[in-house]
């Protein structure tokens, strides 16, 4: 066989994949529109100039760029590249379209292309999925943005999650008060790792920063855990409000701002509970201006599932004028290799419910008919294309995982009936087309999808 | 304002479109699935090799390349390509999973990118919607797909189609018939313009190319329009038969294929007279070597809907062993354009069913209770995020098109009720939250969505 290879990093998505796949999107889709969230779609490439000083250094260096072409071949040099992400794209977008009615609600769930180190779990090409509302101030449109993540959640059927909330005037405020507002990001870098190094791998870190023992300990005592959300907004006003001095208004509003996002969020639907005050929150992104959040899946014990935040000066970085936003982005891909491990040993979902076989090339007709009968009564019905014996479809529909199997044989040929063959019980009844049709509806809507159904947790 | 622009011959699909295409997207995938075709999905870019050569020279010039990275920057070099099509990749997956289960039927909806000149209707990332059927021999597998595209056109509400129906053995037979076995290429490529250039037009190319009188007539004698199916086969096999002597029997292969698919289709379901045996069908691939068809849809006047055809080499040069393969191509894109151009004056479309508007800061909190309890209730409900004056809301609710707003006023929030205004009447009526629900689903029932409703031509 010649040596074929997919691009380093890259995935091929077959069915049983796929159907998964589907049925995440599809969901999360109808979660998104719910809640009044528009369609969009951007292209793959855009402009490298569109694309660069959005990012960073480190993404600097990940984007993939596109040759250039000539009429008559390539006259070498980029002028485009691989979207990085589905934000910058949606911030040309508004720019573009000065028209377009603010506030603007759009859910984009597309892949992304990253020319990062390819390693276990990590992707050059991998699904965004993103809601993002631009053109609304207030806390209500970061609410709606938690809202709209935890319906998701569960209807992906996870509903064990958290979701941590801050806000990065809060942070800023923090590195005002330890006097390291010229070290804000090695702070906030460090104070991101918490979860993975612990509290005496941050402390080490901050030290190898050049922090001193007082300022590692105020650290501390400014992000000491709290027993709930009161708790933690009063501790923030106790340590920060004495240190700030005229600094004190930003932090205020970045404290009443989360104070305000976690009530609404509960107004629009989010259990009680499940929004937790978090000051350790720091979340990577230099574009994030006012809250940000991280919803977390406990059970299955998976980790962060969904971020985001609100980014008021990305916008104007095209449009010229500032347009507040802010968004979520779905950890699409860790819901599905969670599935995809979940239902390793399951069998196969494939397409079709039944598969038509082909008894012999004499009942080839009534085969025909049986299928076009079925789908016309809305069953999806595969039909054995091939010129296989019988008993080698038989072991084609087995192995393919299809719930059922329907066989024309002379003796049903000759009444005008089908047999149906439940392929996992080895069952088997002979009925009319119609009554086939009704056996396998009423099959399906009993048989579990590859997702729980709405409503149902498990 | 800065410059911002779209990457050349790209488009952004803004929501009033992106309905459309959503809606279109899923009726054809819900065709597919019917017919048992599986999902897949493969990577917006492959090896180069992987591409090179499959598309003859013309092809080679519209890939995009993409740049090499290394760890530190740019090391020059392309090593990858984007895709030019969803063929080659699904040939690449085929020899990559050697235990896949044949028949294998897919379908992919998915862009391509094509480096060409842009021009009007022509984009540099379009849609490909394929289905294909990879591992079959016969004429079923062939009329499997005519079948399937004939019922997409009906589903999407173009039942007034005719499908072409020839074979590229046929073909064959007719250069050897004229004497121009080794001019096969330049005939075809003459021949495929017959529509845009008539007769004439195709005569005089065929005499720049050095065919003679005699050969451009016996090319019209064996062409001749022929009143049905029948006659077309007859006359076929009364102009080759005579002239092929040794190279009969492969033309009769050809001919007796195309007399199967034609009679397997309507047995599958296309109605009786849609398939039409069409010997002036060239279509341009190099790699077709079967039966070939092509969907052209009548009314609205738009020509070419769906083409595909038998390429039983392709998967070969990849996997090493030959494996048949038979596919259709749906022209997702122009059915959009169709259905962008008709629905133009239409109000532009909306996810959302409602708008809740906020009437004033006071009653937030019953607006905010009534979009929750809505969007439990099952019912697309936005809620108005942005802090503008409730006049404005409404001119933003009337601008977007929703179709109802929600209004909780002093009255309303007094008595644990709302206001249901329908934009488009003016009409309002006053009702508990549960009403609503019920007054806006009953609503949505009866609404025209962006595609008729299954079973109903528009």
């Amino acid at each position: 066989m010649p040596d074929v290879f997919l691009a380093k990093g890259t995935r091929d998505f077959l069915p049983a994949q796929m159907h998964r796949r589907l049925a995440v999107i599809d969901r999360v889709r109808a979660v998104f529109t719910q809640f009044g969230f528009e369609p969009l779609e951007t292209p793959a490439f855009e402009r490298i100039e569109t694309l660069t000083g959005k990012y960073g250094e480190e993404g600097q260096q990940l984007i993939f760029k596109i040759l250039k072409r000539g009429e008559g071949g390539e006259t070498g040099g980029c002028d485009q590249a691989l979207r990085y992400d589905l934000t910058v794209p949606l911030a040309r977008v508004v720019a573009m379209n000065p028209d377009l009615r603010l506030p603007f609600k759009r859910w984009q769930i597309a892949p992304v292309w990253r020319a990062d180190r390819p390693a276990k779990g990590r992707f050059r090409e991998f699904y965004q999925c993103d809601a993002d509302i631009v053109g609304a101030e207030g806390p209500l449109a970061d609410a709606e943005c938690l809202a709209v993540a935890a319906a998701a959640l569960t209807a992906l059927g996870f509903p064990a999650y958290t979701i941590r909330l801050n806000d990065r005037r809060v942070l800023r405020a923090m590195a005002a008060a330890v006097g390291a507002e010229d070290r804000e990001g090695p702070l906030l870098v460090a104070i991101d790792k918490l979860d993975k190094i612990g509290v005496e791998g941050v402390s080490a870190e901050l030290a190898a920063r050049g922090f001193d023992a007082a300022q590692i300990a105020l650290v501390w005592a400014i992000l000491a855990p709290q027993p709930d959300n009161a708790a933690a907004l009063a501790a923030l006003t106790a340590q920060l409000q004495p240190r700030l001095g005229d600094r004190w208004p930003e932090a205020e509003a970045g404290i009443r701002a989360i104070a305000e996002v976690a009530a609404l969020a509960e107004d629009l639907g989010v259990p009680p509970g499940r929004v937790r005050i978090d000051p350790t929150l720091a979340r990577g992104l230099d574009y994030y201006t006012g809250p940000v959040f991280e919803a977390v899946v406990e059970e299955p014990k998976v980790g962060s599932f969904a971020g985001g935040g609100r980014y008021d000066g990305l916008i104007g970085m095209f449009s010229g004028r500032r347009i507040p936003a802010v968004g979520i982005s779905l950890g699409l891909e860790r819901v599905l290799a969670v599935l995809d491990e979940r239902d390793r040993d399951a069998p196969p979902p494939t397409a079709a419910q039944a598969i038509v076989l082909v008894w012999d090339a004499a009942r080839r007709g009534p085969a025909i008919a049986a299928a076009r009968s079925l789908r016309a009564a809305g069953i999806t019905a595969d039909l054995f294309l091939g010129d296989a014996a019988f008993k080698n479809q038989l072991k084609y529909a087995n192995g393919r995982g299809y719930p059922f199997a329907v066989l024309v044989g002379p003796s049903e040929a000759e009444r005008g009936l089908v047999a149906v063959k439940d392929l996992r019980s080895g069952e088997q009844v002979v009925l009319t087309l119609d009554q086939a049709a009704d056996h396998l509806r009423a099959a399906r809507a009993a048989a579990a999808g590859p997702l729980p159904k709405p409503g149902e947790a498990r």
